[in-house]
């Protein structure tokens, strides 16, 4: 790794303005911004366009068919490459209120932490990218490359528009590279480096058969059973040894390529911690693919819920007439969510036409960066230089983030650099942020754009 | 069928006491016995005991390891068979209340019925009998055969100390038949005499995987799906065509005879009025078994229900990491509950040892009376006798009732002559019995005696 030893006044004013800068997040995210509910969408989006623009942004607030888009422009770096940062100002319902600590909309300190609705998942991660750019050109008085901030309103609530808006507003946002810090770290805390992401697509299977629930005396043995009929269904669609069996569906599933592999064997693996930590006494089928190459590079179908029939407490014989199984595959390399829908589909109408398939959305596309792209390096220089340890280079994220917008519409590389600690509890109670992690976020934010302007420059 | 003029004046006295017997009914079917609840049982049994006493019977009440049961005997037809009569003075708990038009425990006469909890299951069927007896021995002064009264405080709650409680009083019910009055007519209201039932095992199977549900990105493909491994295995257990799978499940299951499975065919059948009423666009596989044959002479393997993971609205991608089934499977023959039981334990062990199966209880045997017993033409002729339509005979009920301890027990042959309407209710809100049916009850009880009297004295 390269001495950076330029970055030292940069990073001595971000210890400098540490109080400062920690009032900044808990402003931040006191206010609420949740996309499902359009509460204080507008007001967190006005706050953003308010900051961008002061630090010399040429900023809009873009409408979209949902929630708008906060466009953030500075491009006076001639001959340097522009970076496009992405993020997203909505945050979760913070339901169950009652397990919070600490309300979810007043930001508390805890054990180094700040506990809040969104700090992780996602304002505190662009607010560090934002502190990081307020602290170069504090500094510096300019930017070592372009940036185009790009901030949504709808992620929480599957990114509906962004496809859209990026068609339709590509030269406004053209860049060399995209870079999202969203996620948590892996729980060893080292900086991480993820390249592309799985798609996501949710059904649900749905069955009725008789108009009421019957007697499984009575009627057992002649009235067709709706769980039997999902069983049987979901049996033709994956089998014990963990292979998806829905024709077509490993079309557009590309071999990963030696360097991805390689990439993923490097990846620290405590199998036996995995187990211990997740309380199993073994993983999942297939067994004969390695963990790290199944988690980055194989699509999954989980059933996410199947209820039917009687839940409570003893027996009842009862011979129900309707269930459903919630379901979502994870999508890899070329495969299409609209395609395999349409697949599922056609296996559904093949093997249990009683049974209707009903999509949850559009779902989100995979994306796939290269491992051998050249801002590879330059992103890890950066991660070595804000943090000290050499990052870990995941060649696929196992989630799913929007970046095929970028990858796929706009054709550049998407990397994602995730700055919240691994028990960050997004989507979840008591949300928390490590204030080191975040001071990291902000190093890492001005490392990232000094890197990849050198880089630029050859 | 033969004439029976005798039973007239008995006839006669019955319909005289029109409104004194419906009277008895109300106050009878108010006072609650709920034996989930332990409401109200003593006070029931207690008024059996005075009724029976009152009727010159010899009287106790015998407790059990649970609630007591009532034995009133009368022996005095010196030469004549002896009948055991079998019902229950237990009723199911209530709930929903607030589903009921007025309330379980009011009765309420609405459009010819009488609305209350326990009026058809068991408590005006059983109260027929009496009645019955009360008219015989009021026109007679005797009865026309020997008569022992068995009534149970348990049935709604599985009949868990029945087959003791016979094995211990074998001398005090020693008897040549027995008749359950209980369950509801088919839909035309014919007449109807069962001849055996099948059993019930019922049994939940539960599985947990990690120790909580985890996100179905970042361990979808490494995480074991407790769904998945109940699908797999539950499809290890029946096939889509309808077969049970499971080794050594079909071993008791006994060929039905030529005159059963002619009985079968003779019971009226309108398939589309089957499917119409129950909003079926098909019957249950396997289709080439004829209706009556697989409800009377097949066994069954039911999901009651089954639940694990996200159930809420919209998609949630998570892997949940518990799930259950409950299971009931009917059974015939010879096939033994117990030893069903252990069959589908070794068949979980050999298949998905992972999977825990829970047994919810003892179930209850199968029982079978042959359709060439000497008693089934009396029990014929006392049900044209009294209500002046031939009487369809079902080689053997669909659902389950304690039988198996008279026939496999006691050694003799049981008889099921259901006397509710077929909208009873039973087990629902608004519980009924219509008066219409109650009288037929009481006549067939009376006729029921008379000629199975007759037919003892050759």
């Amino acid at each position: 790794m390269s001495e950076n030893s330029a970055l030292q006044d940069v990073f001595a004013h971000i210890d400098a303005q540490r109080d400062s800068f920690l009032s900044r997040l808990i402003d931040y995210v006191r206010h609420p911004s949740i996309s499902a509910h359009n509460i204080g969408i507008a007001e967190v989006a006005g706050m953003l366009v308010e900051m961008l623009t002061k630090l010399g942004f040429d900023t809009r607030l873009i409408p979209t068919k949902g929630h708008p888009m906060v466009v953030g422009r500075w491009l006076e770096a001639k001959g340097a490459p522009t970076v496009l940062l992405y993020g997203h100002y909505d945050v979760q319902p913070p339901d169950p209120l009652d397990l919070w600590i600490s309300p979810p909309f007043e930001p508390t300190i805890r054990d180094g932490r700040v506990y809040a609705r969104g700090v992780a998942d996602n304002k505190g991660q662009h607010l560090a990218q934002i502190l990081a750019i307020e602290s170069l050109l504090k500094i510096r008085g300019r930017l070592p490359c372009n940036v185009i901030f790009l901030l949504e309103g709808e992620e929480e609530v599957g990114s509906p528009h962004i496809a859209d808006f990026i068609r339709e507003n590509r030269d406004l946002l053209k860049a060399d590279l995209a870079v999202t810090a969203d996620g948590p770290l892996p729980p060893s805390g080292k900086p991480t480096l993820k390249l592309g992401s799985r798609g996501v697509l949710s059904f649900e299977l749905r069955v009725k058969h008789a108009s009421r629930d019957v007697h499984s005396g009575n009627f057992g043995g002649v009235v067709p059973n709706p769980i039997w009929t999902l069983v049987h269904l979901l049996g033709t669609m994956k089998n014990d040894r963990g292979e998806i069996t829905i024709d077509g569906f490993h079309d557009g599933v590309a071999e990963s390529t030696a360097a991805e592999r390689e990439a993923a064997a490097r990846l620290p693996l405590d199998l036996d911690e995995v187990k211990r930590s997740l309380g199993l006494s073994r993983l999942d089928a297939p067994l004969d693919r390695e963990y790290f190459e199944r988690l980055c590079f194989r699509p999954t179908l989980t059933i996410n819920g199947l209820h039917g029939g009687y839940g409570g407490p003893g027996s009842k014989t009862v011979l129900p007439n309707e269930a459903f199984a919630k379901c979502d595959a994870r999508l890899v390399g070329k495969q299409d969510t609209a395609d395999i829908l349409d697949k599922i589909k056609a296996h559904v109408r093949k093997h249990a036409p009683e049974v209707e398939v009903v999509s949850s959305g559009p779902g989100m596309q995979p994306s796939r960066t290269p491992i051998t792209s050249k801002n590879v390096a330059p992103i890890r220089r950066a991660l070595f230089a804000a943090q000290g340890v050499e990052a870990l280079v995941y060649p696929a994220g196992f989630g799913s983030l929007p970046g095929y917008a970028f990858t796929d519409i706009l054709g550049i590389d998407h990397f994602v650099t995730p700055y919240g600690n691994a028990d960050e509890a997004n989507h979840s109670p008591n949300e928390n942020l490590k204030i080191d992690c975040y001071f990291n976020g902000i190093r890492t934010g001005a490392a990232l754009l000094d890197e990849l302007g050198r880089a630029g420059r050859g």
